[in-house]
């Protein structure tokens, strides 16, 4: 009778993050390896090979006097529809032998991604998602890339082949009048024996003849787009961007490989390299080491790279102990941050971290 | 040793709507046949044919980056006390030989009743809801009729006879001073065999000689009530709502009509009627089919009626796939809209939508 | 498979409560004698006498339309950082034979001693909770005496005797600048057949040479500063709380007694003393009987004294029917209010109250 299993993650631990310009901050803090999170699912078989799933996923913040999904807030100019925030996924799923259609808000075929190839990825230690961020790339796992009422599409495995399809509509629509953004992403994958090889291509257009200051979108606040006044036409709105990653298990060690291409409407591309690689060092411990390089051009020049290691200890199947530091080397306008901690234009930031993972 | 079960309904679907005047709106949208919702429930045998229950059940928005109830947000005048919003339902009951009798935020016996006595009753196909929305109906399914501070009495039937009781307040307090309103329903139902019979009286009293503008009155911007800045005494307040329901079901079909006559304070009394069909057509199969007209005479003249046409289809006893079509034609200043999109006044708006709806 | 239990308490009634300059107050209500509340707790056994184990609790309005955790509000003043609010508990814990560690939001060992050495303690009821409130004490159990970013240690017991410390870091930051405060609390408990005797020590130091206004401060709000354009420095800022507490089980009943002695900054001393009985006058019944007094001395001269009396009778062991009486008599300035309603300065509040607490 039981339909829906509950579920989570409780991630805590504690950061010290010292990043140039600002104050030093000693902190607890919550999903520093993992974020926390608290969920409701279930399943039905529908008969003909047909099934339904939900995923109902909701952030926490475990450190602070706030409900689940986190307390309600607009981002900093009173937009709603920012990618973070409270519900992680909303998804319902049909699947059978043609793959899984899903609608709703979910992690899109972009953040698999990210986590796919990204040592450290979608944690306080992932420096290629603070790069990413920084230059405003949609693949930003630090940010959590999910998108709201969106279509989706997951292909069955060809020798080895599979796609991803999403589509979100609207994104974000102009307040009044004709103007809207859409976004629609394919992901490629190829899974071999040791080998992973994915990519992923996303679009997002503006259509409409509503015009807009820039810094009304959340979207392109966090995008590098120039400053905040430009105003612009819905349909002169444009990003487009291409991402390349690459696995490959040798047993002793597994490494990880990204290429991010973002191009903002006509401005210069942006680019965001990673690569690192997961020794396990013992039957329950593994030694993480990520570096990434970003070059952002679209308007002021920035360079920033970064450096991660970690050490994971499974306490058991179900908990992990956590340690690790990571370092952020900003060059020029270079203003990538730790854990939504950034330092003035230039500076460089570093955090010592550790915690406990619990997953339940 | 667990004493509460998780349930809720997944619905998610897509729709596009055509609201004269307005841009056409194509989107995923969140339950569009029942409402979607995450909820917790229990109850306890106390001995002595005494039993306890509670229920907890919140609305969700599964196609937007909202919480568990939806994300907080006042009204549009700021006003909390919105009979619509993140809880559906937070009520304790206690149930024995006498009835049933519960505290707390509920669905009224007025809300029991639309869904009762209408064809797509609190649906995005709702066309008597549209119409009772339109017209400042209390009794309007779209809206959620519900109410907090509720002590409610549900008696046990009597030879086909039972009746409801339910008692709201305050429903809305003055900020300041003396003033309150509260509301009284009473429900009165007659089953014998293939016939149903229902008949809701809802009446709402302010008191206290404070004075307000309407338009800090959450209630009464949807009421129909003069242009906002009318002030008046909270003693003035008074909305009396009569509302007659038959459902017969005849075999092949089961037919249901409704008539509701909403009069607030001395102005003329508004009306909408509503009349519909549910047709198996197969094991699994259902054709609905309902048409509302109103009469909206509270300030300036407003006619609409509405029709819908929707097929639902039980993939199993817990998902239903479904399709529909909607279309609200309004007269004169009427601005029935459908799904929350309104029409400019006297503009007409159709809806195609379809979906999947998934308990669990 | 399932890791994690859903739990909580439902608890509504009905109060009236007449507060001296005010309008008397009819109302439903919830958590008249335990605050509703819904939560997710699991534990892990991680071997080696190691336990992993998570809360997550939230709390509940029941008599309103708010979501799970409420509603999220900032406090008047626009500060987040308030000590009520949507999360009761968010802490994970790590226990073994060197007692417990744990990390997150939680109940303070302030909150412990309050609940297990006051009369009705933490319920609408606990005159010794209003007095606290009102004289602006930390530990203040109506007002839910929690923190977040805590790391908190529980030692095992030593021949009866065991202690808590909590440290939370920063409780409340300088918006701009170099300011924030601390706070490090000590619980000491001793436990010997019937008696038991609890002294916690709290103190809240501030650090930094940012200046704030005392009204920008959540706790100093509460905590009968001076007039909230006071300006002081974050380093200025220091609390000390003394607290002692006794209880006795004489077998046909139950004493409790506590002494509460808050100082804020250089002014005089505040003092709360509450003594009360829980007398079983059957095999499901007993009787709650509470007496407070205070002297608030920091700015305006202020005395109150309360007392309640209530029954509890248990319909089941998870289902209590109460019924109560509260009364507060405030002298010069006093201002005890009783579940949120305030008197004017000087006059009495009355309540009398009766409900239901129903625990899954």
């Amino acid at each position: 009778q039981e339909n829906v299993q509950v579920y989570g993650i409780f991630d805590i631990g504690v950061a010290s993050i010292d990043a140039g310009g600002k104050e030093r901050r000693n902190k607890v803090d919550s999903g520093l390896l993992r974020t926390s999170r608290l969920g409701f699912k279930g399943s039905e078989d529908l008969g003909n090979g047909l099934k339904v799933n939900f995923v109902l996923e909701y952030r926490l913040n475990v450190d602070l006097n706030e409900g689940i999904g986190g307390n309600y807030r607009s981002d900093a100019a009173g937009v709603q529809g920012s990618t973070s925030g409270p519900a992680r996924q909303q998804l319902l799923g049909l699947s059978g032998n043609f793959g899984t259609v899903a609608f709703g808000r979910m992690n899109t075929t972009a953040f698999d991604w990210a986590v796919r190839y990204t040592v450290l990825g979608a944690s306080a230690f992932d420096v290629t998602g603070n790069n990413a961020m920084a230059a405003g790339s949609r693949i930003n796992p630090v940010g959590d890339i999910r998108l709201s009422n969106v279509i989706a599409y997951k292909s069955p495995a060809f020798a080895g082949f599979r796609f991803d399809v999403n589509y979100a509509r609207p994104i974000e629509e102009a307040a009044a009048g004709n103007g809207r953004l859409e976004t629609a992403q394919l992901g490629l994958y190829y899974d071999n024996g040791p080998l992973s090889v994915g990519a992923v291509f996303d679009n997002i257009d503006g259509h409409g003849n509503a015009t807009l200051t820039l810094s009304s979108l959340a979207f392109a606040r966090g995008a590098g787009f120039p400053p905040g006044t430009t105003v612009v036409r819905y349909d002169d709105l444009e990003v487009k961007s291409q991402n390349l990653g690459v696995a490959y298990d040798f047993g002793v060690l597994k490494a990880k490989a990204t290429y991010q291409r973002d191009k903002f409407m006509d401005l210069s591309a942006n680019k965001i390299w990673g690569v690192g690689v997961e020794v396990p060092v013992s039957a329950k411990g593994t030694v993480h080491a990520v570096y990434s390089a970003s070059s952002v051009n679209t308007q002021k020049k920035a360079d920033s790279q970064g450096f991660s290691l970690a050490y994971t200890h499974n306490l058991s199947k179900r908990t992990i102990a956590y340690a690790g530091l990571s370092w952020q080397d900003n060059e020029r306008n270079g203003t990538s941050g730790i854990w939504a901690t950034a330092p003035d234009a230039g500076k460089d930031v570093k955090m010592l971290a550790a915690g406990i993972t619990h997953m339940f």
